[in-house]
């Protein structure tokens, strides 16, 4: 167990651009959903009941040697908490005051176990690039482990029982974070991507739940956690997402001698590298085309990962923390326009 | 009297962006029109007139040691033409074809004298900056020169004739050809300038009558060749353009602070630096912020000097001079970013 409350302005290790197909594929993750028998789910625990779970789960992870910095929601500021978002390494929702909240998180942020969010232990393993089966792996090892501290809230009929029945069964939720600039482009991502839904996988913007997809990013995952294997559920991931990785570049290919795409990534480019102010919208959607632009070859002087590591950087969390205030949202776009310029520059 | 024909593919010495108030003004014209007595307006003229007056214009001339180039613009081909028309040398209508076309300039391209365009001579001095006076002078000095030779189309009641009564009398156009960059940011341009054209001046775009304003640049000219002296024209054109110089920078120092100007700026300069593409028109609008840029200090690496230049060699006859071949206007766009990008990156 490392230092605790360490504040996390760094950059996790799944951001790094590595990784199978990463110029596709950014990350890959795995989430279980646990809870332990004899505890209420934490949405109507008391705060008593809550401290239980809390105290029990660490003791858990303590007695491993995971290497975890063990982490109290409550006792980071707002804007700590808020970088944590930004990362994908707690969800807004246990973001927000609540006693007990916990979340344990590896050095190169990989791994986070949030504890008393929806459910009591919501395990995740994110890594660059396609990497669904090694995530799961270090997902299943580390419940594995907490099985035998952990008596699980488990059904012979249903397998794990959770807070919300759509994640009944395994608790498993498989996704993978795709960047499809050309399909947009050629106007079939819509296409292509309501087609994933119908084979029962769900799509999402960068932020999860409701959240709408931007800089051409799209959260591919599974819908149902119950009557499937874990392999079977993480296998259909692995081929839909293959199917998408072909379909996207063979819409790169038919970009390759289009002007108009060629002229809008470079045009992208120079307002990323001039403009005095920009949205993290509108930074999100130009970096997606300087990436296309660098798989495409009609940018070259820029490192891929340097946008990778800008599409965190650039959220309204990481600028004030960068800038160490708050800043009002005039600030943040002419902070962000700089950072970005600072970074393209290196 | 030069080498004949000589390739016109240099700048003229008026686009060098020196001259007093060169940040509003980017050059001052004189032009005067003026006719041999006992021959018929060109329009009308059949061939054989038309040639006596060339000869009899190119006999005055060769006598005065002026170091002028003569040029028949029949013995051009189209795009050393427009070429001439671009540098605003000759008029769009003398560069079609016609016997007896002719034009006389010099090294500097300072001076131009059309002959059998509207009128059998049109005389022109192009300044840097806000020169009319100077312009004047040297127009001045040519007419005189040209009138111990020639016997002018003079009435004792109108002045000079003229093949269009809007010329009559002084046969003077003097005109400014003005960037109001910050007064159409503050759309106060066009309240401004109909103001002006109240007070007896016309407001035309940058290549004359009937032509848009683009690059927020605009030539003013009087519109009365009759009933006033030179001076009292020129003096009116004088103190005018002095109100409209005071406008455009009280409206520059107003949008000092103005992140939103200082943002479109930086995002013009960024898409010059890097667009695949580009009209010549777009080009214009964001070469013209680019200098507001630097005249406000927002934008240091740039010399306003190149950007002048730019203005003439993106036009369409100088893409295609410089690459050495007739271009279609994919090609042209390509090229001028190409062009562009090169140039600034000097």
């Amino acid at each position: 167990m490392g230092e605790e409350n360490k504040a996390y302005s760094s950059l996790s290790h799944w951001i790094s651009g590595d990784g199978p197909d990463s110029e596709i594929v950014m990350s890959s993750r795995i989430r279980l959903a646990r809870n332990l028998k004899d505890f209420v789910y934490p949405n109507i625990a008391d705060t008593e009941s809550r401290k239980k779970v809390s105290e029990a789960v660490k003791d858990a992870l303590t007695s491993e040697d995971l290497c975890l910095h063990y982490i109290q929601m409550s006792d980071l500021p707002e804007l700590e908490r808020e970088l944590l978002v930004e990362k994908h390494l707690v969800s807004p929702i246990h973001a927000e005051n609540g006693t007990g909240k916990d979340v344990f998180i590896d050095d190169k942020e990989s791994i986070s176990i949030m504890v008393n969010e929806e459910d009591h232990i919501r395990l995740q393993v994110l890594k660059p690039g396609m990497q669904l089966n090694k995530a799961w792996e270090i997902a299943s090892e580390i419940d594995d482990r907490l099985e035998q501290k952990l008596d699980f809230a488990f059904s012979e009929r249903w397998g794990y029982l959770t807070a919300c029945p759509t994640n009944v069964g395994t608790g498993l939720r498989a996704s993978v974070m795709v960047h499809l600039p050309a399909l947009n482009f050629t106007n079939n991502a819509a296409k292509l991507l309501s087609a994933v839904s119908r084979l029962g996988l769900a799509i999402r913007g960068l932020y999860g739940e409701g959240s709408e997809s931007i800089g051409n990013i799209y959260q591919i995952s599974n819908q149902v956690t119950l009557g499937h294997t874990e392999m079977d559920i993480i296998e259909n991931l692995n081929s839909v997402t293959s199917e998408i990785i072909n379909q996207e570049k063979k819409a790169r290919e038919g970009l390759m001698n289009d002007i108009k795409v060629k002229d809008r990534i470079r045009r992208s480019y120079g307002v990323l590298r001039y403009a005095y102010q920009i949205s993290s919208e509108e930074a999100m959607n130009l970096i997606s085309h300087v990436r296309l632009g660098i798989d495409m070859g009609i940018i070259n002087d820029v490192d891929p990962r340097v946008l990778g590591e800008l599409m965190i950087l650039i959220r309204p969390a990481h600028i004030q923390k960068i800038h160490g205030r708050e800043l009002d949202i005039v600030e943040r776009d002419i902070k962000r326009a700089e950072l970005i310029q600072n970074r393209l520059s290196i």
